[in-house]
Parts: structure tokens; sequence; C-alpha cells
């Protein structure tokens, strides 16, 4: 371990969070997790068995209640074992005494494994080469059961949305994490899984992203030393966070790219690990696991909606699970229409190139469009729509989910909302759906921002401008109307120069808020009645 | 059944939600709840074991799983069956076989039975006059599992915030429920408890408070015919919501009074029961489920707070709950400092009179200040320490839980942490303290209100105003500074009328948005050292 590393590590260790301090009240080995790494699979047989059996310790501590007791606040598994049963090829996890033995190859099995059984490895990817290329259910379920400790199970709750667009809505509140974002289940599952000689050594990542928040936060849960590189133009907030997860937070270069390339750099010198976000089977089986609490949570599913953003690694792996617990439930992915790369990957057949997003600041991490070709050839196989939505929507989504569900969310996690209140799925009238609102990191400037464009949009900010004459007494009586119909006057203003009309007359600017729709309606033929030269202003 | 109220049953009838459609699958009758009312208790044995074997029925029915798996989306129960052993008294579950018997009678319990046997019946209420005055363990543990299929067990989670305060924080997330409050708890179980042919009549209630919400949400859930009159001044999106959660929705009258009245006359004349926040027990014991849960949630707790507001029903059931678990756990209550009726109350041994708050929107149910006798007790009794807070904390409360937890929460759902915002509390420092957030229902342009505000106080919008030489170029040279300094320029004007300074200079007021108090000073210093006239406006 190198000096800084160290230097790290020794911080990592005094501030630690309760979850952690309870974990060494337990004589707990911060390093357990290495064990358990290795997928269970046939064909390493005899491999596996041998480096099983302190994983397996490990297993049984969290069941028998010691190690879920320090767990505050967390909820219980999120897969019941007995039906766990069901599903076949979980010797394993009895060390050699074989209890039962089932295998059911299912047609979605197959489809599963198939899939992915021909796709070459990926060159570019820095995840360790010898993960399982293999996504099957056992990967997903057995993610379920290893991260189940470190992350929440966020409840999937019916929503009073439901009514205004008529089918039955869930929603799965992933941003209720505790980093914000659904990541996390998947960086802890990854983290989970590096060798031990790797978890000491620690973990770099370069971007402000979820990804990088989720990996700082579990990485020094794990105590996994982390250092994170953000580029000088990165919001202090963000920054700030970061810290306060327990990395080791780095400003270097003026850009995302800048900062990229000296992690990189970093990660050579230091033996550290570089992270990002991308497509390997452990990534995109823990992030399947949101598929199978949606599926544990809402009976009777017809669809479910998920955010294509972010190397579609949450669509593709819950699509895998959802596909294979019931081929019926119809999966739908939703992107921007400012950058369709899903759409136009899947046509193409091959990940498409990178389109630069000229507004990342709102997208975030949907902007990260590069995808791998495991995310894309689940996607392009189990996905049954893939739907983009404006900006406009996504405003309108947010602005619905602070409405009516207190929760300020990202562009992200409106995403899969907007797809419904831009009326883009009309076979789903009367059924029953399920939303993924994946993340909720919104900076609060942004979130004013959001809200106001969002009013206009919904009509309930409007203005207009009329001609009134210049004595006393005139704008009291323009006010008095606004007054009787009940709008908020926001803004008034006079404009004196620049006005062509008559003299003695001048004009008047207004920006009021009112109900909505049907109130402005009605605001503005009381207004038109008295003042026939209103112009409303549109946007 | 008149004509309205059968007119509206038929309409609940037609628009029932997902819940009620499946219990009607499963040959649901919508009054079992009327059944297992009863309080046990030892006194009324025979006539408890009469009517209580239909009720039996549906528990089992409950703990078998048909039920719960219609329960859509729902946690498991908040108890555990083996837990509730060691509680004794709970034999009449068992129906007529007696499993085991065990009576502890703790210190606590004899508190709590002490506390309110000696009560006179209240004359003021309004709820049936057979309601068990007692109010004790038993009793919010059987409504923690009569409501638990009703309401959300909601995530008590650890806060980012615990560095900040230098403790660790828990947030208990009752805003998350349907109707975005924690009187949810008591409404249903209020509910369920009443006589059958008062389920068949109705209920009434006028207001636009959480309590109505409650009520027009789970009454409609339960078929219960149900009224909310509510003044012509309630905020258009309160009467639309209530609409939504199924209640025929009346306006009347330009006051709360005015409706109150109305309210109470349609319930004499059509036998509706007219129900308004009190402090019987079966109310407070609904309320005092949440003590429970938190209990439950977070092991080796030091302190809890509650707010003080909405007649104490949720503080005084807490502690009920809370001091019998663990009487060392303590448990502590915020109240505004604008009207601190509780610690008035608590002086004068005597529910104090009504204060009128001049700011009924922003405090909303906190600002209902009548206590009765039953709450006021319990809460002198069993309440540690009861705070008073200022209305500038509970707004920075309320911007630390929009930046630190994704959640819009109106005051009450504030309060408790404005404690801690506001240092009230430095005995906690290093402690394990759960703060219950037990509303959300913001509306949309005071929580606009509310950012704007907060973040003034919280020093990161600022305004100054300085004076400029009226010549090309020294404008860009202020904005120049500004923008080196990375202050984010909201708002910028030049005055021109009304300036003293000398011939041929301009005023310039600035408002501006910085990262946080070090970065507004560093601003300051900067600009102070360019214009050194710069006047810094004070909050």
């Amino acid at each position: 371990m190198n000096f800084a590393a160290q230097f790290l590590y020794s911080r990592v260790l005094k501030n630690r969070s309760p979850r952690e301090r309870f974990r060494e009240d337990e004589d707990y080995d911060p390093f357990w997790q290495s064990y358990a790494e290795q997928p269970f699979s046939k064909k390493d047989d005899n491999k596996i068995k041998k480096q099983d059996v302190p994983g397996l310790c490990d297993l049984h501590r969290c069941k028998d209640g010691l190690m879920r007791n320090g767990l505050i606040a967390q909820k219980p598994p999120s897969i019941n074992p007995e039906r766990l049963k069901d599903f076949g090829e979980e010797d394993y996890l009895n060390g050699d005494v074989k209890t039962w033995e089932m295998k059911i190859v299912s047609r979605n099995e197959e489809l599963l494994t198939d899939t992915l059984s021909h796709i070459p490895q990926s060159s570019s990817t820095t995840i360790l080469s010898s993960c399982n290329k293999l996504i099957r259910f056992e990967d997903i379920s057995a993610a379920a059961f290893k991260i189940q400790c470190g992350v929440q199970k966020t409840p999937c709750m019916y929503s009073r949305l439901s009514k205004q667009y008529g089918m039955d809505i869930y929603l799965k509140k992933e941003y209720l994490q505790y980093t914000g974002s659904v990541k996390e289940r998947g960086v802890l599952y990854l983290l989970t899984t590096l060798p031990q000689d790797q978890q000491r050594k620690g973990v770099i990542v370069a971007s402000d992203s979820n990804f990088s928040m989720a990996v700082a936060y579990h990485a020094s849960e794990l105590r996994i030393p982390v250092f994170v590189i953000m580029s000088t133009s990165t919001s202090p907030v963000r920054v700030k966070m970061c810290r306060e997860y327990g990395a080791m937070v780095i400003s270097y270069g003026t850009t995302a790219k800048d900062s990229q390339i000296h992690a990189r750099r970093l990660a050579q010198e230091n033996g550290y690990l570089y992270l990002e976000e991308e497509d390997s089977a452990v990534y995109l089986s823990g992030l399947g696991t949101v598929g199978l609490e949606v599926y544990e949570q809402v009976p009777k599913l017809d669809a479910v909606i998920f955010p294509a953003g972010g190397h579609c690694g949450l669509l593709a792996g819950s699509a895998a699970t959802l596909k294979y617990l019931n081929p019926h439930i119809s999966v739908i992915g939703v992107e921007s229409e400012s950058f369709p790369v899903l759409q136009h990957s899947l046509k193409a057949g091959h990940p498409a190139e990178d389109q630069a997003c000229n507004n990342h600041h709102f997208y975030g991490d949907v902007s990260g469009v590069c995808f791998g070709s495991n995310s894309l050839q689940l996607t392009g196989k189990l996905v049954d729509k893939v739907v983009a939505v404006r900006e406009e929507d996504i405003l309108i989504s947010m602005l619905r989910l602070l409405e009516y569900e207190r929760a300020t969310v990202d562009a992200e996690g409106a995403i899969g909302l907007a797809a419904l209140v831009a009326g883009k799925l009309p076979e789903l009238k009367g059924k029953r759906v399920a939303v993924v609102i994946c993340s909720g990191n919104l900076e609060l400037h942004l979130l004013q921002q959001c809200i106001a464009r969002a009013l206009t949009l919904d009509n309930t900010v409007c203005r207009f401008s009329l001609v009134i004459s210049d004595c006393p007494g005139d704008m009291s009586k323009l006010l008095e109307i606004l007054a009787r119909e009940e709008a908020r006057v926001l803004d008034i203003k006079q404009e004196r120069t620049f006005v062509t009309s008559e003299l003695f007359t001048v004009e008047v600017i207004c920006t009021v808020e009112t109900r909505d729709k049907i109130h402005t309606a009605q605001l503005r033929n009381a207004l038109l009645e008295r003042y026939p030269t209103t112009t409303w202003t549109q946007r």
C-alpha cells in the first residue's frame, strides 16, 4: 500500500459510519466480501468449492441474524430463501452437502444464457477480466443476496398520479438510496467481487456522476481506499458531497476528459483500479436486482418502465430479471429525444458513436451515452419498446413528482414518468405499470430553474402585456381584475420606452400565477373583455 | 342511509383503488373492522368474547398471507408476533384457546395506566364515548397490528446530516405515507374502531389539514362515506387533492370556523360522525405506532425528537410507547417559538387558551393548538424536554432536508430537525437520535418562497449595493469581478433616481448566489477592495 492509500485508509477508519462500527464490534473482517466473489457456474466447479467456504460462513452470519441486527434500519432480504429453491443450481450455497438438486431450463433461461455466450470479451473493459461474462438469473439473485445489507430495499408505492394517467402506477423509489441513486446496487456488488489485494490497494473514479458518488460511499464503507478526480468545473456541492461520503477528492483539469486521463495515470502508477460505468456482467447483475424487487413488491405487473441512460445497465439487467421471471411483463426503456443513442444503436446493431450532449448539467448520467455490447445485445433481445421524450416532458414529470410525491428528482429519475406524461405509451391505459425513479441528485439552483420552467410549461405561470392609459387609477383597475380572478401577481412592470402605442398610454407587462389551464383561460377571457389588445406571451 | 350518502357510496364503489378491488375479489366484507374494535381489557371480558370471533377470523386471514398478498407493495408487519409474547395479555387473540398467559406489570406499564385512569372524560369529545380511555402498550401494539395493512411502514434511515450536527441522525420518513402525513395512522385506527352503523352512515370533517386528508383517503378506502367541508379560502390544490382521495368536498363559508359549524350541523342532521383531531385513546394509540416502529428500526437509541403540534397526539402516543419499551430513551418535543402553547400549558397544568397563529398557511397543523387533557398529562409525565424554535430555524431545516434528503416537507415535518439546526439540544452530541419527519404537504408556491427565504438565511443568496461611475465599461468591470469570484448573478439593476451620491455616478444593486458562507465572505472582501463603499444588505 503506498502512502496516499495508507493515509486514506487510516482516515476512513477514523470516520467510519455506525454501520461499520458495529461490524467491528462483531469482530468483522472488512474484506470478507472478496471470498464470495466467484460466479456459481458448473464449469469451474472444483475451483469454487475450495474458495467458497469462507464466503459461506459470512453468508450464514448474515442469515442467522448476527449481522442483520447490526444493519440498522435495513430492510429484510429481498428474496425469500424458500422461493429461491425453484430456480435450481443453488447447491453450492450448502457447501458439499447437497440437500436438493433441481435444474429447470426454461425458454427464458436459455434465452438469457444464449444472448451473451458468444459475445467476445470487450477489450476496453477495466474490470477484472476473470469476471463471468454470462449473466444468468442466478447471478442476479446472488447479487441481491450479497448487497441486501448495504443498500436500501426501497419502497415501490402506488401513486396518486394513477388517476391522472389512467393506469395503476407504482413508483419504485430508488432515489431514496443513501447516495440518491440506483447505481449503488451495481457498485456495491462490483466492489464486493474485487480481489482482496485490489481492495487493499484501492479504487479510483473520475467524474461527478451518481456512479462516482456510489463508489465513494460504498468503497469507504467497505474500507477500500477511494479516490475521486474531479475537474475544476465540478459543482462545489458535488465535491462536498463526495468528501462526506468518505472519498479523497482531487481536483484536476478543466474538463471531464482531463480528469479521466489523470485518474487512469494515477491508477497505473499506484495500482488503484480505475472504475467507470460500463456493462460487465457483475455490474449489470447488481443493477438487475431492481427488477427482482419490483417483481416481488408489485404482483400482476403488466409493464415496467426504466430510464435508458447510463450505458443501459439498469434497463438491461432488470430486463433480464423480469423476462426470466415472467416473459409477459413488458419492459420499456425511455431516452431523451435530444440524443436517442439507444434507438440508433439498436438500428445499427452496434454501439452508436458518442454524441456529445450539450446539456450535461441537466441530463447528468443519462448523457453519458457510450454503450457496451453486453447491455446493447441484452436490450435488443429483451426490451419490448424504447421511446424518446422531449426535455419539456421531463420537466413536467419532475414537477408532477414534486407535487404528488414530495420528491425532488433529477432528469434521469424523471425520464421514465416523462414517457407517461408525454402520452407515448397509450397501450398501457388501464394496466398495472411500475416506473423506476432511479436517482434524485438535483442541485438546488437547478431545482429552482426546473420548477420555474415547468410551471410555465404547465400553464400555471403566464405572462401578458396590455396597454392602459397613463393616468392615476388605471393600474389599480387592472389589479382589481386580477384580484377578482384570484391570480397571484408575481411581477408587474410598466414599459415607457420603446412603446409604439399612442401618447399618454403605458404598456404593462405582468406575470401571474394561476391554478391550472382552466383558470388561465378564465383569466384570459376576463382580461380580453376589458382590454381587447391584451397580448399573451406564448412559450 | 340518506340520499347523499347513498350517492357517495356508489361513487366510492366505482372509483375504488386496486387495494379495495383485490379485497372484493377475496369476498371481502368492507365493514369487518368494526367487529374487532373493542379494547382488550379484563373488565368486560364476556362481552368481548362474544363479539370477538368474526374479528379474529379476519386477523387470521391477515396472518396466513391471503390478505397480505393482496396488499400490494405493503411492508411486512411492524411487530414480530414472536416478540409480542413478552408483553402479556394477548390471550384474546387466540379466541378461547389459551396457549400462554403471562402478565408483566413493570414500572412503566403502571405509569401508563396510572397517568390516565383518573382523567375525567372530556365533554367536548366528539368521538364515541364508549372508547376506552386507558392507553396501554397493548392498545398501541393492537393498533400497529390493525393498521399495518393500510399504512406504509416508512423507512427510518441514517442521514448524511449526521456529520454536520455531530450525532447519528436517523430520519423516520413519515411524509412518505400516501397522503403525506403521519396522521394516517391515528385516523385509520379510529375509523376501523367505529361501530358498523356509523361506518354505513359516514363521517364528516371540516378543514384542509393533513388530518382531513387522512380521513378522506382512509374512509373512502374502507368505503365509509366521507364529506369534507372546506372554506372558500382553501387552496384549490388541497381541494383537488381531497377529491382525488375519494371524499365528497363541499365548499362552505369564508373561514374555517364557518365550515366547522356547517359540518357539525350536517353531522347532526344526517347522522354523520363529525371528526376533528383530538386526543382520544384510540387516536393516540394509532399515532403511537410510530414510536414502536422507530424502536424496532433503530437499535440502541438515545433520543427521539417529535413535533409537538396538532394536539401533541404524535408526541404523547409515541412517548407512551417508547417510555414503556425503554425508559432511558429521551423523548423530546419541538414547538414553534411563535406560539409555545405546550410549554405554557405544562406550566399552567391545564390546556392553555387557543392562541391564534398568524401564519397558518406556513405552520399548517402545528398552528391548531388546543390540547386535550389526555395528551397534555401524558406529555407532562413522559416527555423529557420541550424546546421551541424560531421560524428561521424551520426554514433552514426545510432547506437541509431538501438538499440532503431530496424531500420537500412542510413546517410540521421540518420542526423536529429545526431543534438540531438551532443547536437547542447540545446534550445530544455524539448520541444516536431519531427525528420524526411527520408530514410533507407543502404547496409549490410556498416551497418556492421557502427555498428563497432559506437560501437568504443560509447566506448563499446575498445582496449588495455599490456606486460606480456612469461611464461605459465600469459595469463590465464589476461583472468581471463577480465572474472571477464565481458568483452567479441573479439580479442586477441600476438605480438612477433617489441617488444622493455625486453626479455622473450610478448606484448598482446586485443579488448573487454563492456556494456558502466562506464564499460569501471571499466575495465581500474582493468587492470591498475595489469598491470601498459597498453596502451589504443584512437580513
